[in-house]
């Protein structure tokens, strides 16, 4: 028998999900060869989860897919709460509407659209890029990694076997396909686990998912509800003295149910529930409403599973577990979706800086791919600690419900997450521990860039910062410059940009002379009125000339009003001093890797030889 | 010889550009077939054309592209005048920069995209509904008409012969291609010529262009700049000793600049003018600035045509001439590409209605088509003459500049047309002119609905109105109910949609027995806060309940504070009496065909009994 087909590929994903979309979303615009493998026959017309947090959608705007998924997006914006009757009658009544709005965000706080258009818009992102492809009715049956050569460079340690799944096999034959023999072998450099909660890697790699289940079995229906319950169009949380309901509002007419069945003493199994005995106690809650079905578009009853693996790379760091294959939780909050592809967004630049070859030597690369683990393990550990005090609270009824609902609103935004000190993440010089009195304000090393608004100083176009930080894989030097009005200030920013356009280190990493992209861009964000300004004459580090496409208009930008959509306030928001300033180093995935004084032009370079860039 | 292949089709396009394609996004959804041929062998990859008005922006918004158009358009925010120097030094000055805004309109007055991608997403809306096809390589070669049935109703009375175009014939054999050789026989309902400023169609019917040569010859140039000037992303009127530059930011690093050459005394043909001595003189308008080449996409050099067409329609409204085909004029006012689609976009759900059989004697469809010739050959006529004001406040300074390029900006949003009375335009009862005290607001018979911000009663997100106001084909009854909080109000409300829904006439077109769509959708604007309102309560007009889909959440409004976008201010900005209210007939292209009082529920059915719907 001749040998199986084989190919080398630098990345090989597992699983065409959220997270694995996400993931090759990062690889747009290079040369790094991605093959991502999924079982289904064909993309998912239909997945359950529909929530998207607005730094989801940030994410997606660095992918330059977020008008697109927004438009087609629909908005939640308020949340209403019901309660068992004050007068001791039957029946339920509308206890309050909370607006569904955290004011740091600026901006809608969670959006919806169905899981197979957010998997839409991702492969359709990658579709038309050579350097990807895609094959589906493909499963991995067998792995090996060569460990001693894994800390070469151009190495390809990671052999799987690829073999072609027939959807109607299993149907005709009631008996699994033929595993001997493999349809393709693919050497590859790295390997990624996107594959779910039953996750056929994370078995391979002995990871284990530590946590249980929980005694809480729920009930899912989604819906077109025939009803007189005036709320069907808000995030409505009922609870009543037969039983609480979770209800949210779906793409098109639908809404959403979630309801703890018998919780409490007699579990039932699941596997006993059928959809009228879930649908009778949504009755008997939301009475004295009525509760009629038009239409029913998918139910299903679970027992909710909270479990985080124990390692979230393996072989080291050849191999990685993403999203719902490494922690599972309940879905309520909504985060499944979110988290899956906010993990994939944080292992992808790293992996795309090392496949670049731009990270030397081996030892700084395997630095940086350990960041994926300690930066989202914990973020999966919070995740499910909250996610058992919200199945709690939404079980069992307590006094400070709405309380409790605003601070979920927060926690699941994001808005908490702080990275820890890493090569990435750098404190300032001399610190361990960043104090109370540097927590103060969000623009903290480890936590995500706030996104805010501004205008571009070269044509008074308005933009939220995020919108511009594009998925390149570059960092951002952000320098907020104060008042470039006043003499001294713009005196220091051109001393600034001299030294970060023309230093030696520096140089290589922000004006290459190869003419191929920077690995740093550097943006200044001013607070001076606009004509005060001429944009033209400042250092070119920040309006770069290229023979091909002309000056790069798009760096500088005015904390001001702007003509059609009011005034960002960003240097408020974030708490900037006018006069002081601050550098911020953005690393790719939006996330601050150090805060610096604007003078302190040293402390830039010494950020990136301590990345090792 | 056997005689050509043939093919019925309710409507023939000729040309697939901005018009045709604006023409035919109104047949989307529907059953009637569509035929669009262009000589072209393959959508344009490049047009001159980039700006977008607003209100061409909400006409995209009610073909369901306005989002993707918007997120890949450039905004303009800012125009800046230069002028000589006052101190008789050489060279020019910044003399002023005025923001880029109408205020009533609320949002950015001009966007640019290229004219190629605007074809692009006005084509992929299409491509995919099966009525209509779309045809390259092709141009008509004769036209029939029979006029003698033009009055029937299911009816081809246009014949038109069909030949492919090889567009590599002129090339090879420096002839035409042999006419004699049709590839196919087209019978029609109806034709409209959408093919430009040499419109072969234009020249079948005997329309006369009327107007001439200006004694204008302009050079234009698309290149990206490598210059000191400071103001290349701002639209800029540089008015210099030596001459005058408009200068407008083009997608990506490009910029526009139109520089009218040796006007006055000794014209040159602009045959003579080089790319060279266009840029020499917009040297020396921008001197001391330097004006270097990075790379030229585009030079042309022309001397205006001002005309108008003596018809818009012929042959008993059969055939039609829409945008170039029947007027031109210089291209500085960014109206052309504008005024194609919206002449398009007037005369589209005309023919949709009539060829959908909704209008009824024979007649009344010839009244109804006819209102294209007189809503859109004012318009033309209009712009021509504004046109020449332009030209000449462009080619020689005044001193009103700066009020006269801010009238400009009004005018050219289109805010002032207001169309004559007409079957679909139809002024209160015994009035037969409208008086001044009528005019004072901008809700008036004839003009379009200025756009508003509100929020949806059921959810509360906000939405601009033209955004809710799909192309479906369908008018709207709009109820500004007031503030229904009031109990009389709320009766009021109640009284109307009881009428609208159950009276015999009425509700044919509001709620027809068979679940097609309606002819009439009835919204509902009202003023109270949305806590005192119980939508389910509601008449069912305002809320119809479908046994496939659910509810209609989405036709009741609120005027009041939204979570995340302010307040939209919509009764203020409409000059609406809370207490009286008012109910606006609004027609399928947007524009007001009636105002009327909320009470008066027989002038809705007048309305539409005068329509013959």
């Amino acid at each position: 028998m001749s040998p199986p087909p084989s190919r080398t590929v630098d990345l090989l994903i597992i699983g065409a999900g959220p997270a694995g979309l996400a993931l090759a979303n990062w690889f747009r615009d290079t040369d790094i060869s991605v093959l991502i493998v999924d079982k289904k026959p064909l993309p998912t017309t239909r997945g359950q989860a529909e929530g998207l947090k607005s730094t989801t959608n940030e994410i997606f705007d660095s992918f330059g897919i977020g008008s697109e998924i927004t438009a087609e997006s629909w908005r939640l914006e308020e949340i209403a709460s019901w309660g068992a009757r004050k007068d001791g009658g039957d029946g339920i009544v509308r206890e309050q509407v909370i607006p569904d709005r955290v004011e740091e965000l600026g901006k809608p706080r969670e959006t919806m659209l169905q899981q197979s258009r957010v998997e839409h818009h991702m492969l359709h992102n990658i579709f038309f890029h050579n350097n990807i492809d895609i094959r589906y009715s493909t499963a991995p049956v067998s792995i090996e990694v060569d460990t001693a050569c894994a800390h070469g460079t151009d190495v390809y340690p990671v052999t799987v076997c690829l073999e072609k799944v027939n959807p109607y096999a299993a149907a005709v034959n009631g008996e699994k396909a033929n595993h001997d023999t493999p349809t393709e072998m693919i050497f590859a450099k790295y390997i990624v686990g996107c594959d779910g909660a039953r996750s056929w890697l994370r078995e391979q790699l002995n990871v284990t998912l530590e946590g249980d289940l929980t005694d809480s079995v729920f009930g899912v229906v989604d819906m077109v509800p025939k009803s007189n319950f005036p709320d069907l169009r808000r995030v409505c949380y009922l609870r009543a003295a037969s039983g609480t309901i979770l209800l949210v509002p779906r793409s098109n007419k639908e809404v959403r149910m979630y309801i703890p069945v018998e919780s409490g003493s007699a579990l039932p199994d699941p596997k006993d529930l059928t959809f009228d005995r879930i649908l009778d106690a949504a009755r008997k809650i939301i009475a004295p409403y009525t509760m009629d079905v038009g239409s029913v578009s998918w139910w299903s009853a679970y027992r909710v599973r909270q479990r985080v693996g124990d390692h979230f790379s393996r072989l080291n760091e050849r191999a990685f577990l993403v999203g719902d294959a490494v922690h599972t939780h309940s879905p309520k909050a909504g985060q499944g979706m979110n988290t899956s592809i906010q993990d994939a967004y944080n292992l992808g630049w790293k992996l795309r800086l090392v496949l670049e070859g731009l990270i030397w030597p081996p030892a700084a690369r395997q630095d940086l791919l350990r960041t994926y683990e300690s930066e989202r393990r914990p973020v999966a550990l919070d995740l499910i600690a909250f996610d058992r005090g919200f199945l709690k609270l939404f079980s069992a009824p307590s006094a400070q419900f709405d309380t409790e609902i605003l601070q979920a609103l927060k926690f699941t935004t994001g808005l908490s997450i702080r990275y820890p000190p890493s090569c990435a993440v750098q404190l300032p010089k001399g610190v361990e521990e960043l104090g109370p009195s540097l927590l103060k304000a969000d623009v903290v090393p480890g936590k995500r860039l706030p996104d805010f608004r501004v205008v571009y100083q070269a044509d008074g176009v308005p933009t939220w910062m995020h919108k511009r930080l594009y998925a390149t894989g570059q960092f951002r030097v952000v320098i907020f410059a104060g008042d470039i009005s006043d003499a001294a200030s713009l005196q220091r920013l051109h001393d600034v940009g001299k030294y970060l356009g023309e230093s030696e280190f520096v140089k290589h990493l922000t004006m290459p002379a190869s003419g191929a992209q920077p690995l740093v861009e550097v943006l200044v964000v001013h607070c001076a009125e606009r004509d005060t300004v001429d944009f033209l004459t400042l250092p070119e580090v920040y309006r770069p000339w290229s023979e091909e496409s002309g000056y790069d208009y798009w760096r500088v930008f005015a904390d001001v009003e702007s003509v059609h959509d009011g005034h960002g306030r960003a240097y408020d928001r974030l708490e900037i001093d006018r006069q002081v300033g601050s550098t911020v180093i953005v690393r790719p995935d939006g996330y601050i890797g150090a805060v610096l004084e604007v003078e302190d032009v040293e402390a830039v370079q010494a950020y990136f030889r301590q990345m090792h860039v």
